[in-house]
């Protein structure tokens, strides 16, 4: 943001590198949700009146329709999704939008909205895999009585059930999903209320603020939640976690597949097919 | 691509895990640019016409156009670049487009394409190098008089100029431009002739169809032409160092800007302020 | 292991690649443990006597403090760990230690030592970080009258006490150890049971050998508990955000300690000198 | 290095912690081989007597030989390799060998020893590649008449000759031969007279040393020279690329290997068995 004290504006080339906002708007929803639980706080304090605080979540309401049908102007010498969406309110019902920003800096702003963000992601990977466990759970009961061979090193080893194979996955996605809650443990801490980094002056009353964005706990220390990142790396790598599991289930059946191999077949709607040979069936990829 | 032996069309889940048009749209250019020189190249064996590719030419440059002026439709279920352009030409000029696909496989055909590009983005980044070093020594000569600390381990060792600082640098960027220039070498290949992987029954004039696109090469090994994308790591590894250079430099004048060093300040037109504290100015990276 | 369909013997180099001795020698103490708790299944299913499993563990335990005096010899074409430690074994008491393999498969026994081994070096990073924490506080209390600015952007931001910067690293560390915490439960499981990977016909207490060496569950399928390495992909990346958090604060540490900034100054004790520059005094790298 | 201004000994935390002799010790032959030209340069500015030249070198030899016998006592107080040698010379010789270390610091040394290091690994690799090029090739002409499937997506595609693969895989093993000379071009350049980062008020004939040393080129920059490790970060990108087309090959053919595909079958010297199964085979791997 470049407020104040510059007498030169940021040339096009300076502004690209600096905006976020061709990849941050996806927080917009957090975004709001985290400024509508902020201006409750405010109006606890006296900060701004009820009527205030109405018009300010009426207003950001509003804008969470625009961007949601996709009539929003972003402006990216605006930066970020928060100075976008907070200058549109304040255009639009005044200066009374500026005061949502008392008692907030975009440090805790942007480290509140990214936890809301993977919050909703970690609930929304525990649902996909529960999803597909369940679809192997009911593969394995369609094939319990399909006998094969087990390999080590691809080597014929000893027989096996088709249905020992697959429940062995299912362990490896229970694994994945307990590794996304203890990532959520760590990731459900409110840090609103930090400021820039060295808290505010104005004190708002932070557990009221985690009740209404459902947080379980509030952030301890406020230069330790301003530059927290750990619960994004920590998500990545849950999520590397489970692409190497879906990895190794793929091929397995890939290499099943081959016609040397011959132990099953796609089905037709999860295959393609060749520019070249109109003879071949290839899974999953196109050639 | 899904022709001829599938019965059921596929599911919108598994079109959009196996489509990659919306991100190898970008390669359009190239596309077009070598299925003008493949057309060229059947003409001369007589297995179009002189007519058929002048038509050929004229449609996919009209695409070419749409595209450039954001007009065109990508279809997701044509799954990638090379089959939505194909698909249309053979649209709105008929059988006559389909010849297009004679000697040639999308295997061939992406490796092409991505070669091109690589090639495009080498020239593209020695010219933006070039600049860069003519700035920093322009740099260094109007500061010729400036002397400074030299440090090791952050603290300070021996004095040095500036320009002497300056002019590490930019060794480093030519060796940088160099790397750039070696990857050109392998990169400056072409692929097209080898088919899916086993090259083609109809034996077209490669060196014809290379110098068209400016290759230097033709590739040796059909198996090896269609799988190998070293280049593309190799351009990478190349991008990798470019920017831990771009950082070394950065991270070094953004701690003599600071006010404990107080060597160096940077222009409000490259600097952004805080939402917080107005008194502010960063280098580089919104607050 | 090289046994009976051979007819060869493996070459130099062959053997070199294969082998892992050189590096899995630090498994031993996990690997004997495992063999004694191993050996009292196998008695209680009557498979060895009782003076048979005293015999094996008085040996094995005898191995163990050969291998801490450095004594014990390594042989590079026995391959790894086990059948070093098995071979000896039964150089030395017979047959009957090789009845210690009875449904075993080193699949199980290397998931089980690797196991055993991660915990134990889990429970050690535990005690460090809780170590480092109290040196970080204590830190905190000597100078909780030091108030310092607080930088965003190495820029001079607002002022904080060096307590609050030093509270907010015990955070940091506090995650980490809850990380490490988690990674336990998941390690935590023993595998021994599953053979090679589809079980053993002679089905031993696996609840027993699972107390004895103290393990809270005992793994699910045989397939997945002889591929799992989730567990050390885990705390590999818990070691990488430990290392993360140290590496900032060390750097934060550097910077404040140049002459310019002038915060801190390290103890002689943990600076080097220069072999060209006797005034200087760096911290903790050599140059 | 700690000398003069220290008046505590650094403990033995933070001596193991500054080490590197542990692991630089591998440099001995480059340290030495960079010691004995810059004594040359040394006595050519009349620094050194001819004499004193004669002495250092023969110790040096003699330390050499020493090393390659293991009989050298490594000091880890003595924190690197260049230390070690330089001690225990001026322990043996006197302050002469105190003379070598004129217009030289570790910073330059270290440089020196590291770029003969990479020099000779990549003659070596250049070497090994050749080597695997031929036997590939002879490969080939031995199954000349060997007709296969050739494969996409692990689905049979077109028909190949065996040949027409192998000879894909020494096209690869060709780029990356072409990458080591690219980057021995760029390995090859004298840092020494770069002193800690700002050269030497004692100016040696680096060329001189250049010749003695067999290097191309003397670098321009002296912080850059002292500084720049592109080459180490090229060379660990050219290993990368080997080992991936090492890696692509060995599954070929351990793919091909299966009894489902049944194409080849692994030399008894080149396989190892199963300690369960013993009627097993593995490729290359233990189980």
């Amino acid at each position: 943001m470049r407020t104040g004290r510059f007498s030169k504006p940021a040339p096009e080339i300076a502004q690209r590198y600096g905006e976020s906002v061709s990849f941050d708007w996806r927080l917009y929803r957090y975004d709001i949700a985290g400024s509508i639980a902020h201006a409750a706080a405010l109006t606890q304090e006296g900060i701004i009146t009820a009527d205030e605080r109405q018009k300010i979540e009426n207003e950001l309401r509003a804008i969470e329709r625009e961007i949601e049908s996709d009539k929003f102007e972003w402006d990216q010498s605006l930066e970020d999704v928060h100075m976008n969406i907070e200058a549109t309110l304040t255009k639009r019902i005044g200066t009374v939008g500026g005061k949502l920003h008392t008692a907030r800096s975009r440090n805790d702003q942007v480290a509140l909205d990214l936890r809301l963000y993977v919050k909703a992601e970690l609930a929304d990977g525990g649902r996909r895999l529960r999803l597909l466990q369940t679809a192997v759970l009911d593969f394995a009961e369609q094939h319990s009585d399909v006998v094969m061979p087990g390999y080590t090193h691809l080597q014929r080893a000893q027989p096996i059930t088709f249905a020992h194979y697959l429940l062995g996955q299912i362990e490896a996605f229970e694994r994945d999903a307990e590794r996304l809650r203890d990532c959520l443990t760590r990731t459900d801490v409110l840090p609103l209320g930090s400021g820039a980094l060295a808290g505010s002056t104005v004190v708002l009353d932070r557990e009221l603020i985690a009740r209404k964005l459902d947080f379980v706990r509030v952030s301890q220390n406020s230069m330790d939640a301003v530059s927290d990142r750990d619960f994004v790396c920590e998500f990545l790598f849950c999520l590397a976690m489970i692409g190497l599991h879906l990895s190794r289930l793929s091929e397995d059946l890939i290499i099943w597949s081959t016609s040397e191999f011959g132990f099953l077949e796609f089905s037709d709607t999860f295959a393609t097919g060749s520019s070249l040979m109109p003879q071949k069936k290839n899974p999953t990829w196109p050639s």
